[in-house]
This record gives structure tokens, sequence and C-alpha cells, in this order.
């Protein structure tokens, strides 16, 4: 007899974007004249640089050609994407070999699989408000426990991130194994500075944790004691895997490419004490279950870390950040509490008078037609707010922030 | 401390295939002038459709400007491409509505992860010789026991292919709750008649097993009693997820595009003997742990489908199944004992004198730089044969067969 995992029972039917995504479908089916603008979702607006399209086109014709069609490639990605990656590195002081890159179809993706590698009994703290695929992976993977009427579950431990803290976790009292961190944070939009990661790194050191560091958001940092990589804080390498994407960067959400830092240093645990490289259990991983992605997409990836690559993403990052301080001061003058938008490009807005996070995602559709993510979507502590991405065009934002100063 | 998951430390240092190249490159190394000859991984040579190319130039265009840019797309899939998977199965009279389709990046991941919503305690058949994946994730997921002496692994069921039943598997005396299939099969290039697979529909009929049914070389199928799905066998939709790929008919291995089917009818257990739809579980997990396909690749492989993608791709398959027919009219006329490569494009081949595997491949790529794949490393029983594909060009094909002419 066939048995199910019976932990993805313990999940919600629906993945929380999904849950979104209907309601706003079911607002537009009943109201179809409805001019709809998405502050909502992390999805980009902008198209492809042209430097990616050019280099996709010469690949294409490549695979279109027998002397130069290429068929598998290998799982950990081709070695002309991990050199640029591990150059690119090197602009922020940090030394890596194209050994330790791993390319993927997605943030999101690695951040749910890194979990196949680790054994089941660690405890898996997360912070609370927080990106849903790092809570929902642990659950579905056997590590959560049971789900408390709070809503938070029994074996995952939670830091919690607060206005009173400037949404910043602090270190537990519980002895933790792996732990989640995002920054620049998604939903939040705040960061960390250099010595407050160091603390992090620190506690991983000396209690032979890992830190699973997603910087999805790295291109979005514009101050300077911000670390673009956790590898800047001394002995990161040894107890930290970092991710990182070309979705929000080069406008990749569609095309699909990240790619994963899993260091020769890295170690893990038998449940004996024995010291293991994770980095060879990654590349086990991804040979074996994975395929590599799309040459394609690398070679549309490597175009990015080219002279006009650059100076194309930077303005594309530079054009979401301006909206996203739109949307920020406009939230302020409106009175709003508002955190974030400066190093990401998401602001992160308290509600008015505690009204509940569904509610004002509800009322703000059905009124002006304006979609924001509600905050409770990414944990208990994000009751209450609600998050604003600086993704859509200009004029979408212009036009939602105009309609924002008219609604009461 | 962070843990780390111990079943990998019971695989073998590298995948299989992986290793091969490992010896194929330290022979072109130590002999940079030999001419090889690859006659044995899976992989294409000759370069995408016209049709294909031609869609994904008009889909990356797309992408390139602001008016037609699309980012995220469903986790399970464009519907575009859903609804002609679904039109192609009604040809072979099989009908499936699209919310049983799910677009992935590659069979290869999919027969992976599909173990991820099954619970840990099924036993899992699979045939022996096997495409290495099935029985790697087996290990990888905690679910095969230990390794025996005679390389097989406690708790997998292995179904004996052997000469004598003609490379079919026959239903153990034990009980079996996972069985993967593959037909046409890789590595022996045999088939299952409509008649065989319905002793296998019936059997998890009866016992509530689930079979996962790979496809990928459905397209090489020229006989008429030989089935191009499982759902063509009545009762299947209830026990049996098939997986499809676009890579050996499309030349897609470097482009990576395949899908899986999970019938809405499909169930599986939890523990209390609850029935639970599969296709809930996948979806779930394909929406949290994968956010779909490249937008570009579905185009291309949409275009699969329209009147001169199929006519393109179907003489490529052609070409592929001449060669393999080359290839088994020599291995016959040289003495060997022969199989496949009349529905595949894989021909299996016994050794002469009970040669090992290992020792068959190295002798032929240093005598004559031809390349096969040494039969075990498919799994105990392919020891003492070797697999050749007929994916080079007619060229290097004409030229590999010359070459083993003059080999004594």
């Amino acid at each position: 007899m066939a048995l199910i995992n019976e932990n993805y029972l313990r999940l919600s039917e629906n993945y929380f974007y999904t849950e979104m995504d209907k309601r706003i479908n079911a607002f537009c089916v009943t109201h179809p004249k409805a001019n709809v603008i998405q502050l909502g979702t992390g999805d980009v607006s902008q198209p492809l640089p042209p430097a990616v399209v050019s280099a996709m086109t010469d690949a294409l014709n490549e695979l279109s050609q027998k002397d130069t069609f290429r068929g598998y490639g290998p799982g950990q990605g081709y070695k002309f994407l991990r050199e640029k990656i591990v150059k690119d590195y090197q602009t922020h002081g940090v030394s890596l070999s194209t050994e330790e890159v791993f390319v993927s179809d997605g943030a999101k993706t690695d951040a749910a699989n890194i979990g196949h590698i680790f054994g089941r009994d660690n405890i898996i703290a997360i912070t609370d408000p927080v990106y849903p695929v790092y809570e929902n992976a642990t659950i579905m993977s056997g590590r959560a426990g049971y789900h408390n009427e709070n809503g938070k579950w029994s074996n995952i431990v939670y830091l919690n991130c607060l206005a009173e803290n400037g949404f910043k976790p602090v270190i537990p009292s519980e002895k933790i194994d792996v732990i989640y961190l995002c920054y620049p944070n998604n939903p939040t939009g705040t960061v960390l500075t250099r010595q407050e990661l160091k603390v992090w790194v620190d506690y991983a050191l000396e209690n032979h944790s890992l830190i699973i560091y997603d910087g999805a958001y790295e291109a979005y940092i514009t101050e300077k004691d911000v670390p673009h990589s956790i590898y800047e804080i001394k002995g990161a390498k040894k107890v930290a895997v970092e991710i990182r994407s070309f979705s929000k960067t080069a406008g990749f959400t569609g095309l699909r490419c990240s790619y994963t830092i899993v260091p020769k240093d890295l170690i893990a645990f038998t449940s004996e004490g024995e010291k293991v490289q994770l980095n060879r259990l990654w590349m086990r991983r991804q040979t074996t279950c994975f395929n590599g992605n799309s040459y394609i997409v690398q070679r549309g990836a490597e175009a990015v870390f080219s002279k006009e690559g650059r100076k194309q993403v930077n303005e594309t990052v530079q054009y979401y950040l301006t909206n996203a301080g739109i949307i920020r001061d406009e939230l302020r003058n409106l009175g709003f509490e508002v955190y974030g938008g400066v190093n990401s490009p998401y602001v992160w807005a308290k509600t008015k008078n505690g009204e509940e996070s569904w509610s004002f995602f509800q009322r703000m559709l059905c009124e002006i037609n304006v979609v924001s993510t509600p905050g409770v979507g990414f944990g208990p502590n994000g009751e209450g707010y609600t998050r604003f991405s600086g993704f859509n065009s200009r004029e979408n934002t212009m036009e939602a922030v105009e309609r924002m100063k008219n609604w009461r």
C-alpha cells in the first residue's frame, strides 16, 4: 500500500501566494473593469536587459546548429558562469573557488531543497515574519513538530522580529542547528549591519550551527555598513550557505536562474559527531536529482556580469529602488509607520488602528484597486502589517500612490 | 549542532555517469590525439528543431520588451503547454485534464523529487538493471535499508531482468508499495506489450501500490502492441504517475523540459488507511519548492506539438533509430548477443566470454576509442553487458561501427 508523506497534510491547502492570487482573481472576475495595480508580489516588471537578450540569442543560435549544439551540461552549472560569479564575489573581498558555486533554477528551489542534505533531527530557526518557503519546507520534511494554537510549530524556533527591535532577530535561549536568515529581508526590507550579522556567525561557530543565508536582494544594498555577502564576516565559510538569484536584479523571474555557495570549509556532523563536508553532499544531490539549468539561460546570466550587463542591471535596480522610495515617502506622509525601502525593493508598513492584514488587503483592493501583500502571510508577527514592493512600473507606482492619497 | 542526512554517506562518491566521464576524461588527457566516439551516454547530438528555435526566438523577444514581458509563471507550467500535452495524449486515446499535467525541468528531477510526497516506510521496487536515479533517490531518502554484500539494498525489492525472461520483470513474492518502471527501457532498450504492462497495473490496483512510469523514450516506439502511455491500460489512472521528457525527442537535454502526469484519480494512503489525492500533494510541492520552468523553454516545448515541430522531431527520432539499427546489426554480425534498438535508441549487448562491463569499457576505449556504457552501472544484473546509444551523428556511428569491425 503506497503511503503518503503525511507532513503535507499539515500544510495549509495552498501556498500563501497562491491563496492571494485566488483572492485577486476573484475580485477581477467580479469587477472586470477595475484597473488593479499590483504592489504586492515580488515579481518584476521591467524587460530583460539588452545584454542578456543578446547573449541568449547567440546561445539559442548555437543550439540550432549541428557544430555548436550542446546537450547535457554540468549539474553544478557551466564553468563560464561559475567563474563570473567567483569574480563578482572578489569585488566584495570574498574569495571563492568555482567548485563552491552551484548554479540552479531558483533561490526558492534551493532554499527548499537544501534541507534534503540535512538530518531529520535538526532544530530549525526562522524569523517571524519570514519568507514562507523556509517554514513550508521545514514542515514538509517532518522537522516542524505539531502546530500550536498560536499558529506556530512546536519544533521550529521562531526569532521574533518586531518593531521594538527594528525587525532584527536576537539569539534565542534554545540551541538551534540550522538558521534561515534573509537579508536584505523579505518581507520587512530591513538589513543587518556587519556587526549585527557577526553576532550570528559567531553563534553558529560556537554552537556548530549552520546558517542558510538568502541574499536574493543583495543588489539593493545602498548603505556602506551592510554586508553584501555573509562571507564578508570572518569564519562564515565554516558555517554558512549563501543563496543568490538573478530574479530581482536582471528580471529572471520568468527565465529562472540562481546560485548557491557551499564553501569547502563548511561542515556539518553525523549523529556520532563526525565532520562531513557539505559541498560534497550538495554536489551529489545536484548531479543526481538535477541536470543543470538551461544552457541559454546560463549564457544570459553570464551576460549580467559583462560591463553593459552590469550597467543595465544597475539602472533597473535603481528604478525599482526609486519606486520603493516613492511608496515609502507617500506612506509616511499619510501617517503610516514604515520600514525598509532603502536597501530593499520592499516597504513594510503598519496598518492603522490595528487593522488586520487581510482586512487591509481586501479593503485596499476593493476600494482603490491596489494590491499589497498581507503581512500575516509571513507569520503571526506580520499581523497588522502589509508589504509593498517597488517592482511595478513607475507609472503604476505613481498611479497607486495617487489613489492612496485620496483614500481614507 | 547541524546534522547531515547520513543516507548520503551510503551512496557511492560519484553518480555513475560522473564516474564514467572521469574515466573518459582521464583517457583523453593522456591521449590528446585520440578521436574518441561517444556511443555511451544518452545525450543527443542533433540541433534543436527549427520550429522550436523560432518559437523560442519569439518568446525571447517578448521578454525583451516592456509590453510583453512576463515574470513568474505557474509552478505547474503554463496552460498553453499543458493544453498541447493533453491533446497529444488524446491521439493515443488517453483523456487527461490540464490540471493533471505538471511541467518541470527534467525527467530526472521529477523521478527523484516525486519521492518527497511519499512516506518514509514504503517498500520501493526497481528493476535490475535500472536507470541509477531511482535507486540513488531511494537511498538518499532513507528508504533503502542497508547495503548487502551482493551490491543490493535490504529494503529495496529488485525485479530481476535477465536474458532468460527477455529483460522483463515479473511480479515478486514480496508486497511492494511503489514501483519504478521505465519503458521503452533504459538501459536494455526492451519494451512491455499492453498485455505485459496490464499485469503490473492489475497488481497495483489489487495491492494499492503505485507505479512511477518513466516514459522518456516513448517517441521511439515503432511496434503496434507497445503502449505509448500507461494510461492506455484500464485502471492505470488510479495507480500510476507518468513522466515524459523533451530531451531525447526534441534535443532538450541542454534546454531542460519534461512533464509529469499525476491523475486526479490517483490516490495513496495515510498510515491509518485514509485515501489522499496525490495530485493535490504534488501541486503543493511544485508550487512551494519550484517556480516553474523557463517561459522561453516552455514556448519551445509547445512548438514541438506544432505541425512542423512534429515533423522535425519525428525525423530526428528516425535518424537516431536508424543509428541504433546500424549498431544493432553490426554487433549481431560480430557475434554479440543484442537486445533493444527497435523501439528504443538503446542497444543492449552481452560482452563475449563473460568479460566484465568495466573491462570491456576500458578495452574498447583504449583500443578503438569508442565509448559504450558499462552495464554494471545499471545494477548487478547489468554485469557482463554494455549499452550503446544511437544518439551520436550518423558519421560517428558509422565510424565507430567500422572500428568495431576491425577490432578483435
